[in-house]
């Protein structure tokens, strides 16, 4: 069945995600953004190269810089950064056709109030089904067509598996899950976590301490998701430990290189750890895991070397000194 | 309380885990290897240049090409690879102190038989309580005093707990587990999934389909660890995911370097096969899932393709378009 799908927000995985669905030429796509320019830009070179360069987007993929292009889409995809996503669910609301699912692909948490996005999806667009697009996807790789796999998440499955079916191409695949509290926790920690492994490449630690990180870190994740509800599956998959992983070991990561600064003993602007996800996660998380009893040593040691509490090797005498406790 | 410990096996790992042991200065090490003149130099030079080279040693460390050298230790690791192992316990057996522990350091499984290290252990030396050590960590890592951890596990949680007090130090931590199954299926199976991982970098398949991957090949190492009566938190665990991760993200692994050959359709010698741990293990483990009903899409595309029955844009196509279920 073909299907209408329009994305919100013209950066780099807004473009590789309108770009993919419009290849499996199954479904008509178009791309929404604010910037008029940019847009006409888009239309007429089919290349986004401040993003994306290099990568030919589909003649089939449409654009527009009108509000109103969503109002025949079945599917909208949210594709602004998380501070942005309360913003376009009131700008883009009134728009939106009558049964249109909403589906953020933002990682995790609302700054400004630590909520969920689909909660605050749900409290804006009360009238519309909502949904989470989360996973290991780079907008290149999914742009160039490379295989990619996500997951597609909304608490009533049948909706996750329309989605799933519906976004889903030959290289980009979607995976349903009923646990929109786990694969948008899976997001926002496995950010902190990349910072944590970042601090670890800094410092020159070396891969055997990053790698038992990352197991111990899952664990950690694992915790804090199942104390809000989640499933501890969801954890373990696409959306967090997949991740986790991407974000961890590729040097493409904004939240990674912040945490290899902090870990060679830069000076870090404050300000720099507001542009970096993580850094604000990991204050979030770490007083949430306080209030809730869940043991996150990885999380309170980056939120505390963050705001320069605690020095590195401290940190890390910490980590290593726990009492030795089977796994 | 004091301990003597030796390690059998004169290699990178052996050396490193007889070092770090000695470092501790709370025990007494002695590393047995059965080359007179290796030893010699070992016990003069204060360093294994040809495998840890720059590393010091520490000056506690003992070194002995006798057998006999066991004889007053009260744990034993065997640090050879996994195929010496049967005739090391035949070897060495009978210099063993009475109630001395002997722990394989080796991953996995044994090629002759395709047994467990730890059942072969038990076979060879039935007076002897056995135990394994694996999970993620570099000998050159371990030597420097980089901090790592890793797993030992003993079918009888008391005498794993009693190894990881005793062998861990300040640097290099040991968590204890009653999963000797798991332990040792993580570190072969880890094996298996490196060799894919090395396959998509050398096909240029992209890091987000790697990170998929390795969260894909979890689940289904943990699906052959349950099947094989180990536990699937172990999978989890420092043994299974945290191995992996090293093995699948860092070019020192032999396992990796092998996959990026074949992703790159280089010609591979068959009997460079032989000398990589997982090549062995995907054919031993696509089998015994297929007797044991166990789907391990991964590891069946990692066999076929070593014994030239896939190719590699095959197996992708055939892992990517896989039904689209719910994870």
């Amino acid at each position: 069945m073909s299907e209408r799908i329009a994305v919100v927000g013209s950066g780099a995985f807004g473009t590789a995600l309108a770009a993919v669905i419009a290849l499996t030429g199954r479904n008509s796509a178009v791309l929404v953004g604010r910037d008029p320019s940019l847009i006409e830009d888009l239309r007429a070179d089919r290349l986004h190269d401040a993003v994306l360069p290099g990568i030919p987007l589909p003649e089939a993929l449409e654009f527009s810089a009108e509000a109103d292009a969503i109002g025949n889409a079945g599917i909208v995809l949210f594709a602004m950064p998380s501070q942005a996503q309360a913003d376009a669910a009131r700008n883009y609301g009134p728009y939106l056709a009558k049964d249109a699912t909403v589906v953020t692909c933002a990682k995790g948490i609302e700054r400004q109030t630590g909520a969920l996005l689909t909660d605050m999806l749900e409290r804006e667009l009360p009238d519309h089904p909502v949904g989470v697009l989360s996973g290991p996807g780079f907008a290149a790789d999914i742009a160039k067509g490379l295989p990619t796999a996500m997951a597609i998440a909304a608490a009533d499955m049948q909706v996750a598996e329309r989605l799933a079916q519906a976004v889903s191409g030959r290289t980009f695949r979607l995976y349903a899950s009923a646990d929109p509290i786990g694969v948008q926790l899976g997001g926002a920690l496995k950010n902190v976590l990349a910072i944590a492994c970042g601090i670890v490449e800094g410092a020159g630690i070396g891969d055997s301490a990053r790698a038992a990180l990352i197991a111990r870190g899952l664990a950690e994740m694992s915790r804090f998701i199942v104390a809000k509800g989640g499933h501890a599956d969801t954890a373990r998959g696409l959306s967090g430990l997949g991740d986790l992983v991407l974000t961890a070991t590729s040097h493409q990561s904004r939240n990674l290189r912040f945490g290899i600064a902090l870990g060679r003993g830069e000076k870090v602007d404050p300000s720099r750890g507001e542009l970096v996800e993580g850094a604000f996660a990991a204050a979030v998380a770490s007083r949430l895991a306080g209030e809730l009893g869940v043991e996150m040593p990885i999380t309170d040691a980056v939120s505390a070397i963050i705001e320069g509490k605690l020095g590195i090797s401290e940190a890390i005498e910490q980590l290593m000194t726990r009492p030795i406790t089977t796994e």
